[in-house]
């Protein structure tokens, strides 16, 4: 069997990708498997009895967004009758930032993969502040939660369609030379994708203050590109999972309690451990005794390529996540020792407009002793608070040491 | 007398200044001494027998948008015969890019430098290709100037006014965090500049198909915020001029004929000498033949320490106005050599958060014998064209000396 081989195909496959946003719908319109009484997270599956503070907070929210509960008791109630169901958003071609909830009447984003066909979603972002993926339900939160699905997502369904569609990889690659990495900082690609859609938000919304709500609302909110971002890299992923004898990563997610990853050659397997404390920057107030384990799907952008990896690209970064322009560089340049290749699109001008390390090898991460590198959100221990600060963190080594050691089993090499 | 004392004093009214869109208006209502049989220029003052071909293509399409001549040959005798006179932007607290020419009903930006209160006003950005400001004056340039001034102007001021001025300061300072130097890479800076005002425009147009067209005409412009850029950079160094003793370089202006510096300790007076060619990189089907000479107000940047001293900033400019990303940290760094300061507020991710080089001293210039560098669009030699390239250029050392020994002999040293 050729392993190089089969990393060069998977690898390929992820850079090849072509992320174009299609649209926006409902999730139990649009995403394979939604259902009346599914609520989708973040990370690997999970039970109501070992999620973190964070996640609870979110199913609760979520389930009191959807009519089906009052209060984190009768969330609990359901979830753990199982007559409300847990599944990971990635289990439905999704994912989703933090705690990554989503309910079956939240608007998702449509990314179709045009090179491949394969389509990915990813849910609306909230902003910043108490908001649910971070785990708060608080009623502004769910007046918030119902703006987003009753005035902005018909309105930017509508505006993406007139727009026939954003090129979700061509934002990227531009973001990645305006000091985006793509995953914590989205300050370039969220104008950008404002600048995309604003013509179209003018002439698709009811009226004039709704037009300039939602224009101000996506152009205040530095991340507001984020989820479609992760949608893409989800479709990117998606791309490159699947191909016999590789050992690229395809999926690595968090759901507060496990750190959980995916190899391309190893099927719909999870390998999961222990989800790490981020290490950063602390919004005022707060310390890292807030902090609550690493969550969310966003990890999906390390996976397709940028991110943390990209870091080089995007030395202001570190006035969030901590550290000099010179760990930036040093970030990136790790990175390339557990990556197959370096991506042709996704190109950062520090570093002479070399690619981006892309498609992570289990067996380099454990062979060099280094894992991934993750820029990251942190939220707070406790349901209801929100985030807390934003850092770097790594995945346990373990996931990688057992996906090689399944791969030789499987393989059997 | 203290010379470094003036200038520390100078560049340091330079760093704190805070330029603030305030508004915009018809260049006769609003600039001090703009009257009816005036164009203002860009650079030093020029005669119609000594303009360039872009200069004369400029003026004439300034008079047939006046109404005051049909072609060319009326507008050479109605300048020639002193009917309408000529005066540089520069002695009306404004500023131009490229040939600058402003008549007395366009739309201009006013900037108010809210720290020391004095005012500095530059037009519309037309956008790409055949442009006034190039020096065309196809009926297409001239619609196009009709909508800026009918259209967007009037929606761009009550949006302005809307949301109580937009901080100049503050946008650039984040422009140069974002890949942008401020003069030929204003990417980031114009979709900042959108997402500031769109929820304003959305509101303030008259119907939702013009503010469908303002919105695109701003995000589809990587230059749509440089003439407000521009403008605050000439509040900027006005509020750096006039300081006795003081050896800072206040203007550098060029009309594509002469070359002209005013310094701050040496009152209005140019210093000038011809201009030089760009070096750069051209469109396709054009060549340094096509080239005119230097030309534009625009180098107020580097005045103020962004533009080509900025480029550390920017590495990705280098795949428009030539060079590696080596290339432009070495602009930055020799930049340094030559000037008196480092910005506060202006800094630069990559060479870890370090100001820019700020405040020109004539005699460092002469003393290192390194002239600025600037980045520049290109222009068409010849009237009607438009632009042809990008690339560097530096002004001619004789002026720098002219005004080492004006200084001497003005404060008898």
């Amino acid at each position: 069997m050729d392993i190089e081989k089969a990393n060069a195909k998977a690898t390929e496959r992820m850079i090849e990708a072509h992320p174009v946003l299609v649209g926006l719908g409902k999730a139990k319109d649009v995403i394979p498997g939604m259902r009346d009484n599914l609520l989708m997270h973040a990370g690997p599956p999970i039970t109501w009895e070992r999620a973190s503070g964070p996640m609870r907070g979110a199913l609760t929210g979520a389930l009191i967004f959807e009519g089906k509960a009052k209060d984190p008791a009768e969330a609990e109630a359901l979830i753990t009758s199982g007559e409300i169901e847990l599944e990971p958003c990635h289990h439905h071609q999704s994912v989703g930032p933090m705690a990554g909830v989503t309910s079956p009447s939240m608007t998702v984003y449509i990314i179709e993969n045009r090179k491949h066909g394969n389509f990915a979603y990813c849910n609306l972002n909230e902003g910043y502040g108490k908001v649910l993926r971070y785990g708060a339900y608080s009623e502004d939160v769910l007046k918030r939660l119902r703006w987003l699905d009753g005035v902005m997502g018909p309105v930017l369904a509508d505006s993406v369609q007139a727009a026939d569609g954003i090129d979700i990889k061509a934002l990227l690659s531009e973001a990645l030379h305006m000091g985006d990495e793509g995953h914590n900082r989205n300050k370039a690609g969220s104008i950008l994708f404002l600048k995309a859609l604003a013509p179209y938000i003018a002439k698709s919304a009811p009226n004039s203050d709704i037009a300039s709500d939602i224009l101000r609302a996506i152009g205040d909110n530095a991340l507001a590109v984020l989820n479609p971002v992760m949608a893409a890299c989800k479709a990117i992923a998606d791309a490159g999972h699947g191909v016999e004898g590789s050992t690229i990563v395809t999926a690595m997610a968090r759901n507060g309690t496990d750190f959980g990853i995916r190899v391309s050659g190893l099927g719909e397997r999870w390998f999961t451990g222990p989800v790490g404390t981020p290490k950063g920057l602390y919004f005022p107030g707060f310390t890292a005794e807030d902090s609550s384990g690493d969550i969310g799907d966003s990890t999906i952008t390390e996976t397709a390529g940028i991110g943390g990896f990209a870091m080089a690209g995007a030395p202001a970064i570190v006035t969030f996540v901590s550290g000099t322009p010179k760990d930036a560089i040093n970030t990136t340049m790790e990175m390339y020792e557990i990556t197959y290749a370096e991506h042709k699109y996704f190109t950062m001008p520090p570093l002479d407009f070399r690619g981006t390390p892309t498609g992570i090898d289990v067996r380099k991460v454990v062979e060099k002793n280094i894992t991934p590198r993750i820029n990251t959100g942190i939220a707070h221990k406790d349901a209801g608070v929100g985030q807390v600060g934003a850092g770097l963190v790594r995945p346990p080594m373990s996931i990688f040491e057992e996906a090689v050691i399944a791969f030789a089993e499987q393989y059997g090499l």
